[in-house]
């Protein structure tokens, strides 16, 4: 018996935005640790003998750490063989899929990661907002919400000066924050975007400018999971004028 | 027959690496019209009597320009059905996809997107370079290096005061300029790659610092397509110690 660890992106959300790599990996899984994000459906991907475990943060479930997950993996691994770590979206945009990867790796554990579709590309798109357009944005910069110190990332405060498309993510619980940088800085007429469950059936987007998306984030109930995502290319939503016209109506 | 566009996210060039929903559209296809960047044996999910046409830019072919393809989009559309447009990468991430999608649906055809994986990402992750990593990157910033008007983009010039792991798509032949920036910024010292046919069996990656890959590149005679990533992340890269011992041992 062979240990080996998958790292395996499972896409933004919609079951079928996982690639054929994947698949190939969760077929030869003899353990699959999986999160939130990944869909369920895919689990039947993997053999009836597999194990398969939920290590994410769901509320009213036990929740492991991350040295936790790092040591389950080494020990799964040497005990069962291939371990197939099952992440939302893409392995190595944020959720900490470098880190299983070095730790397995001291451990000798042969590795292997498998890219997946970033919902930081893919949630825009699902919404019609193409975070790159000719003449529009010539570049997108993603960041995340959730540093390791509970602040905001330094590069939001570049961020809001540039002409970048910025994506946020994990980044909803600091949206009024957000905002009130790009207002002081002069930018709250940006178009704005903030979609919840993006690709899956239960996606909901608010559409804005950054000054009023707090107030309609509230109004709407918009919850977590959630990308933001600020910049002209929103304004090329089909519905951006109407909403914008709406949201001026209402507040008359 | 209805007349139908899908993008597709062709990936960044392993031919595993497209999605389920990818392989569903070419399929279901009438038409595929396909570029360099997608892997050429992904025409096989599409069906015999599909037509399969060609509109890269690939040296000793005919080569289309953007407006012959959007033309060519409609009336393949309205002529034969389905055409799914294979795209390498993501269709969103730069290539115009955007263009496409819109002039198409101005002509009353149904459109839709395929999100793809991004060699944004997957290349450097094909080379072990995580594009964030908890304590060293916060955020990623991609941009291409192909601007409208030839000349880099502005994006650029903040892009080397930031902490953000920078990926500059489509820049190769504009790398030198790209280090020049960042030496005069005083940053030369950057952790750098440049990774040519990413995710591919031909992968080739140069690894050094900002400053010295230009010389890098040239000796080692990489060419397009290459990704160019640049940010302490590189420093992750299994080999990148070595590289750069050896570099500064050849230096004298």
């Amino acid at each position: 018996m062979q240990p080996k660890l998958t790292l395996v992106g499972a896409g933004p959300g919609d079951g079928e935005l996982i690639t054929l790599k994947g698949i190939r990996a969760l077929r030869q899984a003899d353990v699959v640790l999986y999160d939130d994000l990944a869909n369920d459906s895919l689990l039947e991907f993997a053999p009836e003998h597999a194990l398969k475990t939920y290590v994410g943060k769901r509320a009213g479930r036990v929740s492991f750490t991350q040295d936790e997950i790092n040591t389950l993996i080494v020990r799964l691994a040497q005990e069962h063989g291939h371990v197939v770590r099952l992440k939302g979206g893409d392995p190595y945009v944020f959720g900490r899929g470098f880190e299983e990867y070095e730790y397995a790796r001291q451990y000798g554990i042969q590795c292997e990661v498998v890219p997946g579709v970033s919902s930081s590309i893919a949630v825009p798109a699902s919404q019609g907002i193409p975070v790159t357009s000719r003449g529009v944005s010539e570049s997108f910069w993603v960041i995340t919400g959730t540093t390791r110190n509970g602040e905001l990332s330094d590069d939001l405060r570049l961020a809001v000066q540039s002409k970048a498309t910025v994506v946020v993510l994990m980044g909803l619980s600091k949206v009024s924050e957000i905002c009130a940088m790009y207002c002081q800085a002069g930018r709250g007429h940006l178009p704005m975007a903030v979609v919840q469950n993006g690709t899956r059936v239960d996606e909901q987007c608010v559409l804005g400018q950054v000054w009023n998306i707090p107030q309609l984030v509230a109004e709407q109930g918009v919850g977590a999971p959630a990308v933001l995502i600020i910049g002209e290319v929103v304004s090329l939503h089909p519905s951006y004028l109407a909403e914008c016209l709406r949201n001026v109506s209402m507040a008359y």
